[in-house]
């Protein structure tokens, strides 16, 4: 295990991206099926979308800022009849949202034409791209994406799949890649299996995403798991499928991201195996073993606590309730409010709904617990809605750990977990008490535990990680 | 009791409006704060959203199609100072979403320049209109909203405030009307109540708005119902209040629409003096007491059917599960899939989660059954998924019958409930049984049930309706 | 002759409308015709544009602020057969361009559905609308366009076209009507012919238009005025033409608006029976006869002096040049630079030829002088540009009266010719000298000038005129 | 001298781009400077437009498709302080008017951040480019501009200046480029000086642009041209100028692109010395001197043809007629026509002024001639509109060979002067008489004529030029 040292970062915890890449026997409307995939991984990333396909012996490409409806609809209007193509949706995750981020790029090379949508975080990154850039390449965006193409494109190995497997080789760190060339469709999952990928097949036709959710749509006849350190080839409807050569460091090991179990996958998914929902009843069913609360009402803070508290309520008897909805109007598009009006921004979010509450002690759920900002003033909200007591329960232990795979979390200074102590936390927020899930138990919640990356709770890494990010401009 | 005969309408359920009125002691950017209010009116319309608002003697206004976020933002990129405005969100009822047709409209007459929010429908319009029309008066939209304005501008009275008086005596239906004239706003409520209406209060600030969800961001110190049949006058933060001359046929009667607590109201709303989410607990609780479904996992069709499922579930001490997720992002500027892609597209708004559903017997609840082509799809969604039967509960009665007082629904013909009996609906449906909640039971949730128009249940309505519509041109 | 007194007008000189109006044998794309023929009358009205067409029985329109490309483009994207429409682009000449004033309205009454487009300017709209507002019809635009509609839902006769008739007996100023009723087709001139208005055939195809240049498009056979007070029943190709009754006080007597030539018309169109281009060539040849310049070099301003500048140069043998030239590129989504920057935007739109300028003696030809602000600029610039002498010639006499007709003058203060004689003015701008053409002069270059309103120049109005207008708000 | 041999281009005669840079000693709202100045270029380029600038130790960029207002538009709504940058428009020259070519790129990359804006086209970009590829390259766009920055990535040289000077040295054809690092803008023009390339001084400021109209907002106090091989190095307002080595081949020799004075460059500019305006007038003279047309009136083609239509009636004493005019609202939003009425299209644009024209003998002026098709079309309109004769005279020689150096040619086979004799041309076109200037008298308009470039009409290059261009992709 390998431990971390301080680097900045900023913002909230945000997730990097979603993947989904679609093969067929056949000409299909390929834009307009990629479009519903990716619709349903719009909560991996509302930044940026794109898609890239395969046309006449090229790639097509096209990439906007914003969410999937309105970046990519205009392109829809007409059928554009392809075999094959994959596309992205985007998180920001360094201040602007520029385009020139957006994914999948297109590139030629000397390997030929290659588009490339990528969903993870290299950890030798830096290390590479600094060798890459002292021989020569130019990056035109911030991203990691940029990278495995560069190194294809140095690669001695004259043809596209062997060089695409010879650099694979030099990275670590977090990834999988969807990758087009000509009309082979390549992916791609890190020997460690931190982010989700799934295959599905249907008559003629082969989906792959980070998602089950957005396989779903298709009605597969069968989907797995890609899986860690495999590499799928695939040619209309026919797929082969080979292994990454382990490394001694890393042989045989796992790092699931558990995070995505936590947080970011949606509930009806299955990822890594498990039900992303059930998993999530069962946190929220230990917190009530571990840690009761004195609330004889428990409540979610919708949606990232229903399944959770769901869980809860089921274990501990007591009795749950929807006093908190939420806003689904709420979205990208939206409005900051002027200054003097911010806190009126704040309730437009969350509202309590005030007859279920008033008087009564609150148990709420909620997955994870920040900088405390936003709990702070939903425990406002429900204590000027009547609650008598407000007890906060977290499915997740104190975050308190940068993460070098994808995840954005702020700095070890911003994060609450890392100032205060649980009663602390209450004190702050104003919460009559603030418990955490164990590490024990949530690792108690998945089968085989230890296949999981857990450092953003206990610091300790899968793999090395760098002290600092390197600016790739010198 | 008044019954009604056939017409031809169609669509599926939608209602019409929420409207939203602001009036303060001193200049605040009121289009900001009308834009919150709205914003939390969003489930009510989301075809065309407005503001109106009094500014240097005059009325400034500004309306377009499309939701409030997108509408009105670029409104809001400097301050306009009043005292004193009036917002409205609107459905568009009559196919075409005609910007002509969104409010508040704005007038001059000889009582002055007027603008109107309305949220309802008239049962005499056809009548009035064709007197007006008839009389010489144009009609440039295809809103009842005009009506009232043609109505004011007609009346000998010389002054507004009694011209306004008088017209509301001549109209009949289902109403809230906001007016703005100068600098005072007027509020007013049907006399038989029909629509929700709520005043608050805040140090020197007035808010109006069809539910209290829109009062809340304002924290206000108090907040009450428009008494049905009420007119209040307000002036800076000054409220007088007047009635309606009681009608003979009416007096001392109630008829809040029911759907409103079955359906349209945003849960954290309080209704008619009900908390919407705890009343829809009841409807479930009911439906377990009358008609216990075998199923031993209810699942809530989200999210309509949330609120009943926890009520059924905490009832009946059957397990309650999401097992049904829906993805939020699917908005208004989603596109149509092409025909060839239509199941698709009905795939990517509910996802069930198939671990938690396999093998199991699930009871469905859902708010009330339209057409049934929806729930068709819902139930063989659910099957797919592995549950071993589907039983499908409404927490209403079935619907059977047109609404002449502001909400679309299919003609008699298309509604299910008038073709089939529930072991029919099952069967067409796929379900393994489908029950609706009785009348009785539903009329037993609310306090006071016969101040309710139940009306697209029973046909039994509140006030005399007309047998077609009258089109405006001869 | 009639006089005025002072009002208060804001702005520079703009124009109001243009009109277009299309019936065919048979079924065609109308609305892809009346774009075209829109977008050549774009010069006429660049804040909004409009169409409305008769189809399967009803009246459909559609308008939006901006150019005829943007505003009217996506409507273009498919087919809408029909038969007959009309069309509208209008300039805001209050202020704000509400989209509520755009054209064509369309209307139900008494005498059924209603669309019109109107191009004009009504001379007793005031005291009308106050009668109207007094008999409680409701304005919800500021423009005239509502008011001939209200007239025709008050007229008691029953039928529409008789009522239309007797309505146009009760309108005085100037105006040309296209009106669309069912599938009929209705344009009507004023008596006085202020605005041009012109109709073409072409098989099976009848047009009407303000100008020419809209008719060209489409190769009509035979082209001609709409006589002033002719009224035109057009119905498929077939033609029925009628008069408005003379009124005693301006039998006889024409009052074309001399704008027309001087300014607004393109240059390309026929008005009044004059090439425009022809005709300003003369008013640039009388400026050589009666006022020769010093000047060395004639240039226009482009492009409004184009064709007096070549006038001039023909009749005084003085060499023409291009001194100046204009990016085209400028148009209404322009941004208006920061005020620090002010006067670089001044400078983004004409350009001197330094090369061509440097040293001589210019005479510059623009078509008026209002406030005398940007000929200023251009005198500057030619100045840096290295002009010896710089005089400013003008093919029109001094503007010193409002229009009470269509055109929107600046205030009589505001008019640089009422507070400063020629020298006076030539001082204020920088010039060596200013010369205006003479009204005497201006009305040799047109056929029979007792025709020409020319009340701009003169105040002498061709019929009454009010003191002041009217709010139709009390 | 070097003769080409055939390939395959497509599209009408098309520019590719316009640059313009500022480098001030204080912080300026740099993109705003950089909008006024791109608004003035956007004849060169209406396909994207982007700037890119200097900030925070940064490089700050922005790209979008679209005209120069609406593309860089939002980009101004706030203050951006800078003190270096510079900006970008373009011509799509390949199909597809993709957002990944828009300019200034920025890379990173081991000489640091470097942001580029290029003018011109690379002769021997295929070679260079099938090399770098070689060696591991990728390529992002379709674009030459890379390539310069991929060649200073590889070079040897560790500072950026050395660097760039040495790839300097590897590239041949038309270029000219505007380069950002740190806060060093650098412009370099080819040694033939193909493109023109301008710099302007005013206190505190530097601007460097494509041509002097984009100076001329800025009122510089001097301006001079970047010589051919010149390299300026600015920072702040110091300029520091060093030259690229000559190389044998092309040593003292110059290939100003003899195009920029018949048609592309802007009539207001001064390019390689001269006033656009009068060399266009002396190419209109020697048309009359050389070619007299037996034409009574003679007409420019608005607005390519009317400085030389100017130069042709002073110098034959012919009549100066304005017969035809120009619809300027035509821009790239317009909207194609369907099928049914492409030919109504066609005549948007140009209008024949009837009574100007109707039984004269006309002769046209404009600038040269592509395909025919457009010719065809207003040879008829004319004749429409009454012409006797219509005698066609180009400015220009017959275009007869591809540009290898910027200009969009179509392919050899659609130029017309390729197929036929001035007489089988007139037929084709239904002119009476069509007439070329010769090479020669065409040369005789330059001062130096030597220093031209005249490939397109002699086949004669300045420096070898391939034989086809070589796909980036294997």
């Amino acid at each position: 295990m390998f431990h971390w040292r301080v680097e900045d970062r900023t913002d909230a915890i945000r997730h990097h991206c979603g993947v989904m890449g679609i093969s067929a026997e056949e000409d299909v409307n390929l834009p307009e099926l990629l479009f519903y995939g990716l619709f349903s991984l719009q909560h991996r990333g509302q930044e940026s979308a794109g898609i890239a396909y395969h046309r006449h012996g090229r790639i097509v490409s096209y990439r906007d800022v914003g969410m999937v409806a309105s970046a990519l609809s205009h392109y829809l209007k007409e059928n554009h009849p392809s075999r094959v193509g994959i596309g992205h949706v985007r998180y920001s995750t360094h201040g602007t949202n520029k385009l020139e981020n957006a994914q999948p790029i297109v590139v030629s090379c000397n390997k030929g034409e290659i588009s490339l949508a990528h969903n993870g975080n290299l950890s030798n990154s830096d290390e590479l791209t600094r060798s890459l850039i002292a021989g020569g390449s130019i990056f035109q965006s911030t991203t990691d994406t940029e990278l495995l193409l560069h190194l294809i494109a140095r690669s001695p190995r004259p043809d596209f799949r062997g060089a695409l497997l010879d650099c694979l080789g030099l990275i670590e760190g977090a990834y999988c890649f969807l990758v087009l060339h000509g009309d082979t469709l390549f992916a791609v999952r890190d020997p460690l299996g931190f982010r989700p990928l799934v295959i599905g097949r249907r008559d003629g036709m082969v989906m792959v995403a980070s998602e089950t959710c957005a396989l779903g749509l298709f009605q597969p006849e069968e989907i797995r798991e890609v899986e860690p350190g495999e590499i799928l080839e695939i040619q209309g409807s026919r797929i082969t499928s080979s292994r990454l050569p382990d490394r001694p460091a890393t042989a045989g090991r796992r790092a699931h991201c558990i995070f995505e179990l936590i947080y970011f996958a949606r509930p009806d998914s299955e990822v890594f195996g498990h039900s992303v929902h059930l998993v999530r009843k069962r946190m929220g069913a230990m917190i009530a073993r571990d840690d009761p609360s004195p609330g004889d009402l428990v409540i979610p803070v919708p949606d990232s606590g229903s399944s959770a508290a769901l869980g809860y309520a089921n274990a501990s008897g007591v009795e749950l309730e929807h006093g908190l909805t939420r806003n689904h109007y709420m979205g990208r598009t939206f409005i900051q409010p002027t200054p003097a009006l911010r806190e009126l921004g704040v309730r437009m979010k969350l509202h309590p709904v005030r007859q279920a509450i008033a008087g009564r002690r609150i148990t709420v759920i909620d997955d994870s617990l920040v900088r405390g900002t936003t709990s702070r003033q939903m425990v406002r909200l429900l204590r000027e809605a009547g609650a008598r007591e407000v007890h906060l329960r977290l499915s997740s232990p104190p975050l308190r750990f940068p993460c070098f795979f994808g995840i954005d979390i702020p700095t070890r200074e911003e994060l609450i977990a890392n100032r205060l102590e649980p009663d602390g936390i209450a004190r702050e927020i104003g919460a009559d008490s603030v418990r955490f899930l164990s590490l024990e138990a949530l690792r108690g919640c998945v089968d085989r535990p230890d296949d999981y990356c857990t450092a953003c709770f206990s610091g300790e890494y899968p793999c090395p990680v760098m002290d600092a990010p390197v600016h790739r401009t010198n």
